[in-house]
This record gives C-alpha cells, sequence and structure tokens, in this order.
C-alpha cells in the first residue's frame, strides 16, 4: 500500500465528544488490526476493539495478542487495561433471551472501557411477561437502560412504556424468517409508540454504550 | 366484456370449507359489483362485501344499495341480513388503538355474517401495559382470540404470551415511516416466539374471521 | 458472563398457554445449549431443542447427548422421553415435495413431544395436482391441517380450498432465485383468499404445530 | 420542446419482430399522445394504444377521439380498425377472477389488433378448484394459454400442471397488503416448478399477447 | 361501534415515564378525534395532537377547533395552552434544510407543550459545510441536540462527530427517487460511526423530543 | 422418516405437459437424491437431475453416480442415456458472458435430455454491440431463442427488438453490488418493452428450456 | 416559524464548486418558495427552480410568477433571464423514449441556465436498435453524453459500449410493474459493465447537469 | 463445453470508447480465466484482471501466475506489465476508512494499468472531520476525485460540496445491520444534493477509474 494511505485514528474524539473511537474489526485484516494496535501502544493510548471474532483474534501474532485483553463471546478486546477511577453506575442492560448476550456484552464491555459498570438483566422476553414484570423495580432505578432483543423485537415497546429512564434500543441479529438479520425487531423498536425510546444499528452494542455515557454526562456538565 | 367472462361465485364455499366466500370489493368497478349482488339476489343467497368504500358504494345504484346493510367505518355490506339463529359465543377481538378500529370491524362484521357475537375490545396497546392487563382476565375465557394491531405490533407477543386460546394476529396499516404499511406488525407477527400465534394478511379482518370460526368448529365436528 | 445474565426458562408456559417452550438453539453457542438442559434436567422438567444442527449437536459432551433423543433430518433433540398417555390424533401434515421433508418432520417432532401422532402426506405439489387430489379424502379427516411448502407456495391456496379444517401454512426457504429464501411462499400464504388458512415464520414446523395443538384444545375446553 | 426532440415510431417491428409497436400511454401527456396518433394517421398506419386512461382520453380533442375505438375497461385505443382477414384461433386466455378482467381484456384487445381472436375464461381461481377442472378440456385445446392472477398467483402453477401449451404468465396489480402491487403474484410464477411457465410484467397484457402471437407463428414458419 | 369499543387514554404516562401521550391523528377519523378532544377537556387535561392535517383540522367542528392551538406547518395541535412555568433551556433543533422545518417544527411544539424552549437552527446541510460551521459553536452548547435531515441524511455523522451532547436523528421524508421516503436518511443515521448518535422513525418530531426530554431529566433525578 | 412421507414422483407429467419432471437437487440430501434415482431405475424411467453440485455428486454412492451421466460445469447428470432420436433443431441459446455459461449450458443439457440440440452463442454482452451483431443473422434462424444474462440483463431488450422468435430471457445470478444476485437482470427482462421477451426465474435454464420445447411442439400439433 | 429558522442560500456554491445552487421545490410550501425567490432577487443573483409543478407555480403570486422564466414539461424556472455569453457546447442529451422527455429537458434547461446549449436526442430506445445507430456518429462527437432512460434501462449499456465521452445515466421513474419508480432503470445503469458509466439519482436532470459541466470545466482548468 | 461457446474479449474497446475491457473474474473458474489470460498473452495484449480472490489466484497453474502481476489487497492482477509512458497525473482517490482500502486500491491499480498515477488519501472519514479538513486543499488540486466510503456514506456529500472537480463516489459494502452490503452508502451518494456528485456500483474501484480516465481524456480531445 502506498506511503499516503497510512491511517490515521481520531485521538481527540474522546475530548471532543465524551467517548472515544472504538476500532470496528469486521472488515479489517489482521496487518491492519496490528498496526493500528501497535500505533495505539506507540502513542500510549488506551484502544477498544469490536467485533474482533476469534478466528481474527488467532490471526493476530502473539505479541499483539498479548497486550489485549479479548473477551471471545462479545468479540471484544481491550489494551491498556482498566480505568484506575471506581466504576461509575446508573446504567442498565436488559436482554431478550440467551441468544441476545453477544451483543449485550458488547455493550457492557464498551461502557466497562469507559468507566461504567453496567448490570445485565437477561432472559426477560415478553412472551412471558411475568420474567420482565419480576425485575422491573430493579429496571426502574437506572438513569438509563439499554435494552438488547431480536427476533420480534416486543421488549422495546413494553420496557419503554414502563420506565421514567430513557431506552437505546438494539435490535440482533438472531432471529430467522422475517426476522431479516434484526430489521424486523429494529422496525419494530422504530416503529414503536412507546416514549424516549431510541435506536441504534443492529447488533451495535457499542453504538448504544456510547449514547447511553453521552446521556448521563449531561447531568455533570450542567 | 365478452359472454364468456362472466364471472363465477364459489356459492359451494361454505358447505365445502364452512366459511362463505366474500367479495373483495377493492378492485372491482361498481357495475362489478351491482352484478355479483344482482346475481347473488337472483340465487337467493346471503352475501358478505368487504372493502366497499363510501364512494364506491355511493356509487351503486339506489335499488342496489337498498338491499345492502352498509357499514363505513369498516366498509362491509350484508347481503340477505341477520341469521335467524341466535349467536355464538367464545371468539373475542382485541384491538391496539383507536386507529385500527376499521380492522377489527371487519372481523366483527364478518363473524357476524356467520352467527358470531364477538365483544371488540379496544386501545390495550403495551406502550401502556395496564390496559392490557386490566382486562386480561375477560380475554382469557375466549376460545379464540383476533389480535388487531399496527405499528410495531408488540401486542402479538405479549397477548399470545398470556392466553391459551389461539391467537391470530392481524396486522394493520396503521403508522408511517418504517410500519411500512402493515409490514413492521406483519413481521413482529411471525417473528414472535410467542407460542400458537397465527398471522394473515395485512388489514384481512374477514381472514382472520374465518380462521376462528374453523377452529371453533373442530370442537363440534368432533 | 456476569452472575446476573443467568438464563430463565419459562417453566410454566405449558400451564398458562397449552403448550411448552422450546429452545431455539440456532443463535445459541453449545455451552449455553449444555447449561439450559442440564438447569432441565435437575429440574425434572421435559425439553424440547429446535434448530439444532448436527454440527451443534457434536459439539455437545458425551454426557449432554446422551440424554438427548436427537433426529438430524429435523434438527430437534428431546430430554426426557415420550408421553405416557396414548397419543391424540386430529393433525395432519401435508408437505409439498422431498425437499421440505426437514421442516414437516420439526412439526411432526413438535407434536410428538406433546402427545400427538401426525402423519405426513408428502409429495403432493400442486404442479402434478392428481397426487394431491388422490389424497384428499385422508386429508379431509383432519381436525387441523398443518400445510409445508417452499417456493410458489400454491398448495396452501389450493388445500384452504378444499377442506373444512383450518389449515396452519408452513412456508419454507426451498427455492432460489425469487424464491427469496421462504418469502415468495410466505406472501402466498398470506396473500391467498381462501378461507381460513393461518400463517407462520419461515420454516417455523414448532410454531405450526403449537397453533394446531391449541385449536385442538378449543374443543376439550368447551 | 426542441426540433431535434421529435418521437421516432418504430414502424417497421412488426416486420422486423412479428409484433407491432404499441404506444404506452401511461407516462405521455396528451399532447403528446395526440401527435403520435397524428403522425400514424398521415403515414396510413394501424396504430394500438395501451394504458389509456378515460380520464386521459376524455383530455384528448374531439377529431383525435373520433380517430380512435376506445375501450375503457382494458384501458386500449385502435387507430384504423380491424384486420380485413379472418381471425386466428390458438390463443386462450384465463383470467383468475373479475378483478383481473381489465388486463385480460389488454391482452384480448393486443391480440385483436394482430388479427387474432381469444377467448375468456374468467373466474377460475383456484382457491374453487372444481371451477378451474370443469373448463379444463376446453383449456386444453389452446395452442397457448394466457392466465392472468394477482394476489397470491395459484392459478399459475396449477394451470401449467395441467396444459400441454406454453402458458404465459400475467401477474395482476390486484390485491392488498402483501400482494405488493402484483409482486406476490409475480414472484409466485417465477417460482413456479411447473414446467413451461413463463412470465411478463405485472398488469402486461400486450407483453403477453405479443409472446403468445410469436409462439403460435414459429408454426408457420418451418 | 360496539359499547366495549371506547378508546382508553394513557393518562399516567407522564407520571410513569416522564412524557405524555400524544395523539397521533394520521390513521384518524374526525369524529374519534372529536371525542379524543372531549374526553381530555371532559377530563381536564392538556392533550398534544400530531399529524393533524389541514383537511383534518377543517373537518373539525367548530367547537372543537376553537377549544384547539393548531399550528399547520407542523400538523400541530394543543388542548389546554401552555405550562405556566418559565421554559426549560438546554435543547437545541438542527435542520438541514427548509423542506425538514414541518418536522423540526413538531419536535419544537412537542417541547413547547412540555415546557421546553428550544430553538430551531435551519439550512445547515453539510452540502455546503460552511453553514454548519458557522454555527457550531452555538450548537455545542446545547445539553441534547435534536438533528433533522431528510435526502441522504449526511448531517447527522458530521454534527454528531462535532459535538459532546447525545444526538436524536430524526429522518425526515423530504427528497425524491432514492431517498425512499426518508428510508436512505434513516439508514444513514443508522449505520454512521459517530458516537452517541440514537436514531427515532422517519419524520417523528415528537419521538425525539420525548427522548431528550427524558435524557434531560436524568440530571435533575439523581 | 415415517413411511406415509415417501416420495412421489410426477412420471406422467411428460405425456400431460410434454416435458418430464427434473429433479431439483438443491435442497435434497444425498440419500433422498439416491432413492429418487434407485426409483426411477426400477421404473425404468429416464431422468435428469439439476443443480447437482460437485459436492453433493461425490456424497452419492459411487453405485448411484456409475449410473449417471454428470456434467459438472451445469450442475446436472442424467439417468439413461441419450435418446434414439436424431436430434430436434430449431432452439438457439445466446449468452452474455463466459460467467453465465453453467446457466446456459443447464439449459443445453436440459434440452438435450428430450432430444433437442441447441447451439450455445457465447460472449455477446451488448457493451460491445459488434460482437452481438457479427452473429445476428445466425441467431435470427432460430425458431426460439434462449437468451442468458445477469448484471443488467441489456442483451434481453437489445436481442429481442431483433429477432422474429419468442425470446426466452433467464436471468444469471452473476454480477454483484446492485445486481442483487440476479434481481437487476430479472427487472430489466421484466421491465423491458421488447416485443415477445418472456422471462423465467433467476438461473432457471431447466424452465427455458421447457418453455422453448412447448413452443416448438406447437407447430407440430396444428 | 421562529426568527432563528430562517433559510439560507450557499450563495458562493458556484464560485467554490463551478455549479449553482439550484432549489429543488418538491417539499417547499409556496410561501417558502415565494421568500426564496424574493431574497435571490434582493440579493441580484439568477436561480435555478427545479420541481415545481404546474400547481405549485400557479399558487405562487402575480408578481412572483412574473420573475421567472417558467417550463412547465420540465418544471423548471429561472430567475434572471439568460446569461450574456454565447453557449457553450460540447454537452449531448440522448433520451430513450417520449415519456423521459420531462427529465432530460430538466437536464436542458439546468444546462442553459449554466451556459450551455446541449442538443436533445430522442426516442432510440434500444429495443428498436436502428434508431441509436442511425444518430450514434452525431453522439459519438459529445465531449459527455447525458443518457436519459427509464423502464428496464438497457439504452445506458448499449450507448456507454459505442461512445468515448463519459456517460452520465439518468434513469427515470418511467414505466410501471417491477420498474419500481425507476429503480430497475437505476439498478441496470449501476450493475452494466460498459466503461466509463456513471450515475445520478433517479428523475435527476439537475444532476446530471451539474456533473457534464464539472467535466467539461477540466479541460479549461488544466 | 461446446466449441461455439468460446469467449470472445472485446479487444478494441480501449479504441472505441477510450478504456481497455477489464476481467470480472468473480464468477469465473480458474480454466476460464487462465483461458482468457493465455489468449491475450497469444494477441500480445496487455490485460487487467479484477475481483481475483487469493483462492483464486492459487488455483491458477504456475505458469499463468507467473505472467501475472498479482496484488491481494485490491484483488487485481495484469498482463504486460506497466506502460513505458510517465505516468499521467490529476486523479486523486480519497477513502474514508482502512476497511475501504481494497477498493481505493482497485481503482488506484485499475488507473496504473492505463498510465495514470493517483495518490490515495485515507481515514478521512466525516465523523471527524479535522481529518478532511486538513487535507482538502491538496484534495482541490485534483481534477477529478474518487471517493471511497462504506457504511452511511457521508463523505460523499461533504466532499462533493467542497471541490471544483466531477467526485465519482465509490460506495463499499463496509459495515454491517443496515449498510445493507453498501446500499445505504450507494443510497447516500444518489439522494445527495451536492453538486456533481455522480455513482457507480458497490465496490466498482475499476469502474470508477474507467471514469475519471474519460473525464480526463476530455480536455485532450478537444
Amino acid at each position: 500500500m502506498p506511503d499516503d494511505a497510512d491511517f490515521e485514528m481520531d485521538w481527540d474524539r474522546e475530548t471532543r465528544t465524551g467517548v472515544s473511537e472504538a476500532v470496528l474489526c469486521g472488515h479489517k485484516s489482521p496487518p491492519q488490526i496490528a498496526a493500528i494496535v501497535a500505533a495505539a501502544q506507540d502513542a500510549g493510548r488506551r484502544l477498544l476493539l469490536t467485533r474482533l471474532t476469534a478466528e481474527a483474534f488467532a490471526a493476530l501474532e502473539a505479541g499483539t495478542r498479548a497486550l489485549l485483553d479479548y473477551e471471545a463471546a462479545s468479540g471484544t478486546a481491550v489494551l491498556g487495561g482498566r480505568l484506575a477511577a471506581s466504576p461509575i453506575a446508573g446504567i442498565g442492560i436488559v436482554a431478550a433471551g440467551t441468544s441476545d448476550m453477544p451483543v449485550a456484552m458488547e455493550a457492557a464491555r464498551s461502557l466497562a472501557f469507559h468507566g461504567y459498570d453496567a448490570p445485565v438483566i437477561a432472559d426477560v422476553g415478553v412472551a412471558g411477561l411475568w420474567r420482565l414484570m419480576r425485575r422491573i423495580e430493579e429496571i426502574r432505578r437506572f438513569d438509563a437502560v439499554i435494552a438488547v432483543a431480536g427476533m420480534e423485537g416486543a421488549l422495546f415497546s413494553v420496557l419503554a412504556g414502563l420506565v421514567e429512564a430513557p431506552v437505546v434500543a438494539v435490535p440482533t441479529s438472531v432471529g430467522y424468517g422475517v426476522s431479516f438479520g434484526g430489521r424486523s425487531a429494529l422496525h419494530a423498536a422504530l416503529a414503536s409508540c412507546a416514549p424516549g425510546l431510541v435506536v441504534v444499528n443492529i447488533d451495535n452494542g457499542f453504538g448504544a454504550a456510547s449514547a447511553a455515557i453521552k446521556m448521563l454526562r449531561i447531568g455533570r456538565r450542567r
């Protein structure tokens, strides 16, 4: 590749926008990923990588792998360890089913990278409504809620109608047939008339975490 | 039009399948509709017409109009009056919002045409879950439930997870943007993992009524 | 994964809705599947697993595999053996082609899990209409019919126009080109004007079985 | 409009391809249509116009209207009257329902323009299969069959499985919901495994007529 | 309509979720709208109506119209006048073009109904980037930003990369061809990698306002 | 699998419709394919198999493979050898590019199975128009033309405007991006105003062959 | 509307990019259009308006109308008259059919506004290839070609394979059925393998003109 | 394959259109590719191959591989080495992110094959706007700009609003969820109102290079 095609990290994004840039690894080759990690290491920067499959992680050299705290289920890796500060509370993650856990974990790991500690409340799909209702008081205490669901995404409407906090819907690609790789859940979230429900891209746990962080920072700015 | 293009009603459909043919008026011209009504009148048959807009009804001649019991909100008309037998109970209609009422009424009128009396339980959208929960015991008493909802269609999953009866989902074209003329509600119904949920075409109140009637006839056949 | 992310089976679904929850394995990892089987075993519960591929089954530990009655063609597994009661008749499965058999078998296995014995009438696609007509009297004796077809799904309309029982259409992902992974068959089923035809998601044999069971229970409730 | 933008009829198309060009009026303004009719009149040519709505026909000047044999149901007009030769038999048109008649008539009028006399066999939708079977021997005598159906388009598969002649499917925009303006019927025709079934665009009665004419001409060329 | 089909407002939604229910008038008949207004008037409740076209407003009786503060450009009406409290600042609305103003105004009016005073910064589409950059410092002072754009929706990514506040994207149905009634702008918002960008349905100014209100309430709850 | 799920070949299809049934192997397991071949062998029938990949062919037992004349590029196999009669001429196959050859060969092999010998004229895509024009006189001599093209499918319109014979368009899944797996070529064929152009499913070489055979049989029937 | 929502023309766009901003009137109200015209008049600027329907033009006040040179077929209006300089040649417009003329004229009028004089070569659809071939030498003399076609858009591939100049394809919304409002022609243009073919949005004659102008300016910059 | 199915290169395309034909290898088998290379070698022609994966390249025989200058990241190969003439400047390539580099490199290699030397300016996605602005003066010096971006494609609008040169947008299939394999970026490019922006197929770096070459040749022709 030519010299003038070097990558260019947006290191100041956190200062400018309150959230760090993450490296979305899905379409990057192992050499590209390794080069980005090396650049961050050289610059003394922490780094969050997402959509890093087990195969792609294994294809990295041992030296690079050793630098990273990798978690396979969520496909996330962290360079530079935990933040020193004590974790910040206020954000909760609600997941409809077991199959939605990888996306919920991407959100949880992204929050942890930024210093937030968010519990995951799982298996509360609304086809068995009692599961959600049993834990609704716990959920109502969060300042911002990340809701993760695939298939028909009915959780989003029900949940957003029950809590005062803003709800960030993350549709997942879980399902088959007319689930259309997450589009039915996405459309369900967008078409809902439940108040204060906002939506991010299919499987975008990192994006939901970023939005929730920005919401919690409002109070501190004022 | 040539002589050999005459229409041909399926008069024996009720005998063969348990449900009468209905005349779907949406793509038929007023002369075509009038000819069908006249043929039924001549044959001494009762007839159900659906998707008959106020404009199309007004375009019929006065003589034809006088034969029909027309209801504008649901766009349905009946030739031949009520059945003599006392109405049959067991089917309930549940509608998410006020805007879904025309479709719910098409189902109710189709059931009435066949001798079934079905109450409509309206405005129980799950973004305000208490509205559904307040009436759930009443709904649980039905042998078959017709659920009518547009927008994101979350009602279907929640309802089907709460009742023992089979639930026939009728997605409606209510909504805007990603509601896509009812497709998001349709996909929500199909992608749901709630047990025993079956689906008919968008706005197809007549089809849901036909299915519910066939379900109730099972018990009587055995 | 965090402690508060444990899965939560809806054990009471059968009591509440008349049909058991099934474990849809398509998006679950082998450890997740094994944990669910273990929990059911500990709780003394029978369990139905669907969409369990031969690869995923082989990836389970031998101990887990030994607990399961696995059938590869339909991708279903049962924990806890057959029900003691004698099988219940009344439901029939009609499949258009050889390629539709895996979905037909998912329906048959789901019915068997709940105590119903349903014959499969196969290879009756309507491009060779005599095949269906030769067996139509046999099909007319069922109280509820599950119809399984891919490609253009013309079987649904023809069949529903010939029988008195309600017909549950299961479109399959069989086909190529404009079959669109089952969507053309799905749309054919939904757009049909045949009376009493209801539809479930593409390839959803379990859902069709659940709906048919609920229909047959109506007679017994009354 | 500039001089160099004059329209240019393909007057030799019939000589070159066996079928005349038709003027598709849907997107043309009344002045454009009038100019084309005048040019054909000047050149002493016969002309077929399709998709000419009653509103567009009424917007033409009286002199132009007087030249045309207009038929409103099919939206077709002919300049130059009937062909002198006696009509050619061998093509039949089969229409599923009353609502499909306008498209069936566009095919019939297009055939008549080229000298073919094609009977229309209507109201033979397969949800009431006996209607088709009662007339199947008559249909089997045609050398080429044009099949016209909307909604789920199941007629195409059944019919093509019963006759020896090639079948040209014309999906129509009749239906609602998932009929998607004719796309479900179109996909049904294309996805069918019935042999010798070929397809033209939605509502394209003229195109089906052109194809059938070309098929019949094969025998005469050889 | 039957007695048991009465509508049922979710009057407690504001208490439960922090935002009032609004009446989406798009699919409701004038009598339905009038009945809802009357019920709110009787209950002494304030009410926000959205998607109320000039035609629908004109079709209401004079008595009902007199109760409402109607604004035609945004299609919104308010029953019950302004809140007594002084307006709350912190939310800004940024609109790409003149054609996006109706949706921006729906958001502004929804915010005003709840007591928030939000300035609208218009005509800052990024094809002329200097227009946005000239006002970016002003925009950076908001605690939450509502961004309104149609066509290709490039404003969302650029804006969200420049501000610290969370950005709620409202895609609009402005555009033609591949704008697909707002879907291209919607997909642009969802597919963006800009941090903290969340999305609501096409043209859903009310939904964006609800979400922004919930975000600002976080600080006050803590 | 249960006994009553046995497959059922439509052996009389050739007598009834003029074209044999083919076995579409795409969704069938090797045991299913082997059973069908064995049944045909037992019945003394010739058999055509399509969409038989090299992997699937290799998975058949040696005994089955030995019975079949397999051609890998087209994915077709024939049981029972060539027809005794001398090959019938009159059908030509025109393919736009090298990548379209597998589909063109499926058509050629299907024709050969039925006794027709059809030359393939390849690499005549219209972006280099001289290639088509150089061979157009040869093409004009066919009684029926099968046109095979992917990508944007412009060949269909140009070709059908140049020949007197009917043209059967076979869109192929060749291309990328907006080729959408053959849908753009399919839509180009259907939306064309060239006369006498008819269309089959994407990649359906067998279907095009069946249609062409039926067309040529017209002359012999009369 | 609030004061801070005033529109903001990008007056310097021509200086910065070589092409003026045009006012797309499709989603703008008559008062919005009038205000923009008034602002341009006050600033002594020339202005091009597109997608201005006859109804919208008639709804403007007489004073505003008098300022504009309006052309109804193309829906364009010009404020400020012709440029003084003599027209620049080099760009040609090629349109497939009569129905494509409004879009071709939008391109021609946009070019004229910027001082370019572009002939329109119409009715050269490739289903009658001789029409295009008769004029191809004339077309080959242009430095840049704008091609305008709807339906299946086969003109784009054929034309771009015949000329040395770059070809800008403008798909039009002309057609019906699978033409999908211009999407099939759009996809045909994009999927073509003809070299140097570039594409703009459906019906976007102005965009094609802008691109052609920029291309011709390259030579003058160097 | 039969003898009359031989491929036919369009060797004169460069003379006729100014750009050579490239061999799109995506759907071609290794023997087909080898035969084309051999024919070019025999004819003494240079040849550009695109979409040649590392697997496909490895499947070629060593003799063929030795003839080719293969570059894996872009999937391109060149037969016949570099042009003797000194490279031509004037075209620049701008890529939004690291993942877009393979498509940018396909464009760069296609340009180099034709004798153009085009620098690649990478990692200038507009979510971090400063990265683009830092290099905008450099970009403004190009005569034609190729812009490469996936995900939401906001780069296209911003860039085209800042430069005087024509901009050729190449949407890439980079992204997930609603990126829809590049369609969202494609629609963003087409729906943009930025002047002079033209578009090629998803991932079509070669097509963009061809268009840019044709644009630069205008100046030399005049």
